[in-house]
Parts: C-alpha cells; structure tokens; sequence
C-alpha cells in the first residue's frame, strides 16, 4: 500500500485538528487520509458517556469523505453518537520499531488519522448501500455471496456517518533521528518493520462450491 | 502469543468497565488483560481537552499492574493526563475477518482492552527504571546497547502510569455464527485470518560490530 504525500484536496486543520507534536509528520491532504482510513479494519471511537470518557474499537469503512460504523441500535455508543455526541475517531498502523544510538531516540513509525466531529444516523432506505460498501471492504465480491441483510436485520442495526473532513493524518516512515553526538556511537540502529500479514484462510465445513476468488487469493 | 482464558486473578468489573455488547466475549482476569497490552506497540488514549473528546495513539507497556506511556512535557496530552484528567485508554488486535453465510453475521476475531481511570505521574527517581521496562518491551537486551537518557533528556520526558485494575478485556476467537436457517445456504463461510509479520531489520549505515540477538532474530 503506498501512502500519497502529495496533497489532491487540501483540508486547512482546524485549531483541535492540527497536529501540536512532530508536525512535520503531519498531512491534512484527503488522499493521504483516505488511504490510511481503506487500510484500516477498525477505528477507536472516543466519546463522552455520561460523566466518563469511553474509547471503543469498533469496525469501520468509507465511502466518499464519510467514515462510517454500525452496531446494534441497543449499543450504548450507537446511541450516544446518534444522539450527536462529539467524538473523536482515531486509526493507526504501526509499522515498525524505530532503534537509534540514544534511548531518547527510539521511536516507532506508523500512520495514523485523529478525526474531529459528529456522527449522523444514515437514513433507513440508505442503509443497505452504506453496509453493501462495508462488505465490499471486508472482501470486494462478497455481497454477491452472503445472504443480504433482511428487512428487520437492517432496522435492528444503527450506521453512522463522520465526515472525514477535520482530519489529520500523521506519518513516520524513516530511520532513527539521533543527536548529532550519538551517531558515532557503536550501537546498531535502524528500523525493525512491522506490517499486517494475511495467513491462510479457515473454512467452515459443509460448503463445496468454487471458493471465491476474495478466500483463494486472501494470502497473495 | 496465547491468551490464557482462566482466570489467575479476577477483577470484578466496575458499571463502567463491564462488557454489555456480546457479553460472552468478556474477561476480567489479570492474566487475559496482560496478555493483550504486551502484545500491543501503542495504546489509544481517550480523555476531554477543554471542550473536546481527544482519542490519540501512543507507544504503551506495562510494569505489573500499571499500562505506562511517556512523552514530552510540552505534550497537551501528557499535561492533561498529568493533572489527572479521566482518561479511557484502549488496545486493539485485529485477529480475522469472520465471514457468515449471512451478511448480517459477519463479524471478526479481534482481542481488546478497554482501561477505565486517571494517570498519575512517575515520579523523577523512579523514570530512568520505567523507561528501561519500554526499551525491554521493544527489544530485549537493548538497554545495555542504547546510550541511556542523561538527566536532561529524563528530565524532559513526561512517563505516566495508570492501573490496569477497571479493565475489561474483550476476546473473539472463533468461526462465524451463523442463524440456524443460514447454515445450509451455498455460501463459503470461514475466518480470513491475520496477525502482524515481522520484516526484515532495516540497518543504518556505520556500524560494524555484532548485530544484537533482538535484530538477527526479529523475524524468527
């Protein structure tokens, strides 16, 4: 997966979206966004329930500049972001272990987006179309394949929309920043890389059909 | 890495802490929790910045009972969190996608950590030993490699420690779940698993002495 650093359509941050710390990882560019959010099988969604702060995982997709999530209408956090509750929905790869000559210096890279807003509930005759493209996330061919969702399964489930558009996308990808004094220390230093692996799919028995191309070619 | 599931020593969930969506998958043993924030490079931390929810990731480890995380003293994060603010902080591992016959069923295999409190600082005599715990969590072996913090850099460095005593972990670890009248529908169902690879070390140039045992055998 290559991340873009050229902005396509610039988002001016915000004052609670521009990045305060490292900024020169930051990038405020949609492409760059949008690429960490595909990569992405979950988002931690931060919001207030009551008198507490809750961060939960939970999965997440995208169509267009919307970042959306879905749960039970009786889910506590549905509810709370139905009702419009600020939040803050935050996805991070990490991707590798950042070893420089000083302790001070170590350091990880990763990618990450932290967005700023509100959710809104998609309207019931959108539904479909918005879960049909969470599918389509998980493995493109897929909603041709599973039963679709019925009538009381789609009205028993809440999805959420957050427009991606006060956004930060934050990225190291280099080797270790040491002090100028540090450098010709005889210490190893470099990055130990990290990235998310595929391993051989797990069937259910029962199913002797042609495996579809998503299980036959998840590990290329 | 294996997740024990019986419990060494329970912690009754709190009302904040306990799991009320899919309940089955919850655990409140010590041992369970553990497991899942030593697998983990960064934690989302959650807590209120003045009028906003803010959810940012950061390297995290344990030492016992205590989740540590660190960062600059300038960090608004880390004033925040030192000044007590509630904070919710969150690690999740994305194990496999669970495809049902049902699109409805879908779901996937993941292990969380969801931690309910309020940081408190490491106080000065006691940061050097926290920080060496960090180095041992990224590489066994590296603090006697690495320059250790001089008393500037240690002095600039924010380490905060939060129980991880209202904690609930969260483990789904098994195939899709099907309704009784999905199971015979002509549908490829099955896990699609995943788990983080390690890469090839990425060396610096200018060192010529022996490759430490925590890179030759990174991706062992």
């Amino acid at each position: 997966m290559s991340i873009s650093a050229s902005p396509i359509t610039a988002m001016p941050p915000s004052d609670r979206s521009r990045v305060r710390r490292a900024a020169e990882r930051a990038h405020y560019d949609q492409a760059t966004v949008h690429a960490i959010v595909d990569a992405a099988w979950v988002c931690h969604v931060a919001f207030n329930d009551g008198d507490h702060v809750v961060c939960i995982p939970t999965a997440s997709w995208r169509v267009g500049d919307t970042l959306y999530v879905h749960g039970s209408n009786g889910s506590r956090m549905m509810k709370r972001l139905a009702e419009g509750a600020p939040a803050c929905v935050t996805i991070t790869h990490v991707d590798g272990l950042v070893m420089a000559r000083s302790a001070f210096s170590h350091s990880m890279n990763y990618r990450s987006v932290v967005v700023h807003g509100r959710f809104s509930a998609v309207p019931e005759d959108a539904k479909a179309a918005v879960l049909d493209a969470l599918m389509d996330h998980m493995a493109p061919g897929r909603r041709e394949h599973a039963r679709a969702p019925d009538e009381s399964e789609l009205k028993a489930t809440t999805v959420l929309g957050i427009p991606l558009l006060e956004a930060a996308a934050k990225i190291r990808n280099w080797g270790p920043r040491d002090k100028d004094e540090d450098l010709a220390l005889p210490v190893w230093a470099g990055v130990l890389p990290l990235r998310e692996q595929r391993l051989p799919p797990v069937d259910e028995p029962g199913f002797d059909g042609p495996v579809p191309a998503y299980v036959s070619r998840w590990t290329d």
